[in-house]
């Protein structure tokens, strides 16, 4: 008898115990398999239904959960809500309670500002899966990055991860900190000091401020990518002088271990934050990093909405 | 054997006989406990398609449709039209014929313009859902309304309901009055001279004045949505002003009877035409109309492309 | 056994051969059927995914492919890439990569630029389909229309077919005239000089400058699209002064054979290019193509996705 997920929702990776995480990645790999069939679809969420509320554009990451929910049989379905449409409509807790009285079995939602799927768990009864809020959090893709590390270094036990770039306004830094310290971690961060964070000392991360330094001895390498708004915001004196002192190319890179593997969360400025010898290096676990989203959204969507179901739906006559 | 629905389309609630109502409120029964199951799905349109034309942005009726679509297992299509696609694009008739050639089932159409709905059904072949025309109709709105009442009240005959707000702009009041008529209802409008359309004795409702004296008695009170542009043509003084004289909170709720239910198609304004005292309180059935709007939609959908064709399909190899 | 379709992707319609197109026609056939049946839909692609992936929007051309995905059983997963998020965001290379990643069977792509599906094609390993790039190619328009025209004559061979309009920001005609000439047809191109291609001679066609000239002896009469845009290019006088020099009416048709079929790939501007008479009486298949849209594009993604993986997919459990 399978044990049901001991989580409702997924808000972000701070309430995950190790166990946790171990059992979404398991499950994870098996439906990784299923998209690399050439039937790349199972029945197991057959009349659930999933909304997709996309507050903020992001066509890779809605495209990620559409494909997961598909694959699972599900049915999706996508609002995208402008900003425009926010300001004359209802309320956030209006608009997803309305959802709520729809019947979905998760609301996946990604949303400007910070808190905001959390606020939305608390008001209704459905699963809700945070796709991104502000700067807060980013579960799935700490989850996917989580899978994909695991998968190339056959382990996330005690690995040196360094990230690089834009921690202040990064929320994939701070949900993947925090993951990767469940597995005794050395999490380094790197950066110009006008990216980084006032309470850097609190994601309990080793800064460095010179490139050469946080890549030695690396395991893994967490690259960044730097916003141009930065720039004009005075956060960054230019693109090409970010490159030169933290961009990763060739050279850089032989600070970090011989196998250290490269990440990079997409979509990336080639030349600016990474360099092309890089991204497509055979180093490089870019691509693998957005196969592993899918599966690790199949196993979010499976843990949270299929599973306590399973027994229910068995005795139903189909 | 089951009797063909009497109807092809869905354009307004006027051509619907009391027996059609009952027939289609009996159908929403049975899909409201579709969406209430762990697994919320009927093969009943598998093989069907149905396209959503939107020419106006209405999320929540759009999500509704195609929940309903879905759960039947038809083939759902979204098709956004804006404003400036239509400008430099063809005909509304060339874009439905243009869309009946792909065989559709049924175009489920929202247009800004009164009458569209009905000049598309004289054009093509397939069924055709009115989703609301300019200020003409809002056919599965009145649908939805009378289902949550018969479900909250036990029965739709001879109640009391007050329509409170904007007649003057609201499909809404329109087909409801219509609808409830059938059922020996005293419908009543209650709102500022203003907004009261210029023909508001042709909808056979008692004109109110004074709220208090619109929800003396009243069974039902449906509160319409304020919109503030109508602040700017000079229409309503201020949304305080009105808000203090039209605006149903506990206190003016009190003349109706103490099982009044409190009725809002979406979305809210909350502290303008209705208190959240009231707006969720225990008479408010406003999330009550939502799940209605999946069933009732699910129920036309059936009835308009389901039943025919079952004796066709039934003959069929699977 | 069925031969396995020579091609891995459809970029033009330049690579086929006659035997290629008579399979494409032929498969369409069947598939045309099935848009007519009351159950319209088959479980072929069932586990497969097709990515419309649309850099200019489209809603018709994205309809017809949806609802051929979904036809046939398929996940199809629909983004729309606006020009601003290009500007702020990655590479086509890199988006189709990731994509790639995700595991598509196809990808539909519509690009503004010449040879984009080119280019993607050459960089990742799913099929892909090009659904109309800049003015170069638009292939499955010209099967469509090689498909209507075989239905409506009966056989492709030695027809004289006319085009009439702007050929040179045409990819209609481009993809046209290759096609057409498999078959031993004499395509003749009739229109402004000014809308006329520098290299019009290299298409291999008879060029018309007086639109009796072109017309006189013609099986098929292709009406092409006249944009307002070129009159603000200055390649065109007036719309007015267009339509009574090349506009197709009940009275310059007279010029083509008398059982003479008239086609338009939509949308139409009804009393510039054609007049309504035309566009709307007995010789006119202009819905015939529509409807044949769906049939040829269901019969590409199953060549291109479907067959390959049957035999694997016979091997696997249910």
């Amino acid at each position: 008898m399978i044990e049901p997920f001991a989580h409702h929702s997924l808000l972000d990776v701070e309430g995950l115990t190790r166990a946790d995480v171990d059992r979404i990645l398991d499950t994870s790999e098996a439906f990784l398999q299923v998209s690399r069939r050439p039937v790349r679809k199972v029945p197991t969420l057959r009349g659930k239904t999933v909304i997709n509320l996309f507050y903020e554009a992001s066509t890779r990451t809605r495209t990620s959960f559409e494909l997961a929910g598909k694959r699972l049989s599900a049915d999706v379905i996508n609002m995208s809500v402008s900003a425009s449409s926010v300001r004359k409509g209802e309320t956030l807790q209006d608009t997803c309670r309305t959802l709520q009285a729809m019947h979905p079995d998760v609301i996946v939602i990604r949303h400007a500002s910070s808190g905001a799927p959390n606020y939305v768990a608390s008001k209704i009864g459905c699963s809700v899966i945070n796709a991104g809020d502000g700067m807060h959090a980013h579960p799935t893709q700490a989850l996917l990055d989580a899978f994909t590390i695991r998968r190339a270094k056959g382990t996330l036990d005690n690995l040196v991860v360094t990230i690089v770039g834009d921690i202040a306004h990064s929320r994939v830094a701070r949900s993947n900190a925090h993951l990767l310290k469940l597995y005794g971690c050395e999490v380094r961060v790197v950066g110009p000091r006008t990216l980084m964070p006032a309470a850097v000392d609190s994601l309990g991360v080793r800064v460095f401020d010179r490139l050469e330094d946080g890549l030695a001895g690396a395991d893994v390498v967490m690259v960044l990518r730097i916003q141009s708004e930065r720039l004009e915001g005075a956060l960054l004196p230019s693109l090409r002088e970010y490159a030169r002192t933290f961009g990763i190319g060739p050279r850089t890179i032989g600070s970090a271990k011989p196998d250290a593997i490269i990440m990079h969360p997409g979509p990336m400025n080639r030349g600016v934050e990474i360099e092309s010898l890089v991204a497509d290096g055979e180093r490089s676990v870019v691509l693998q990093q957005v196969e592993a989203g899918v599966a690790v959204r199949m196993a979010l969507l499976y843990l949270l909405a299929g599973e306590a179901t399973d027994t229910l739906a068995a005795g139903e006559a189909h």
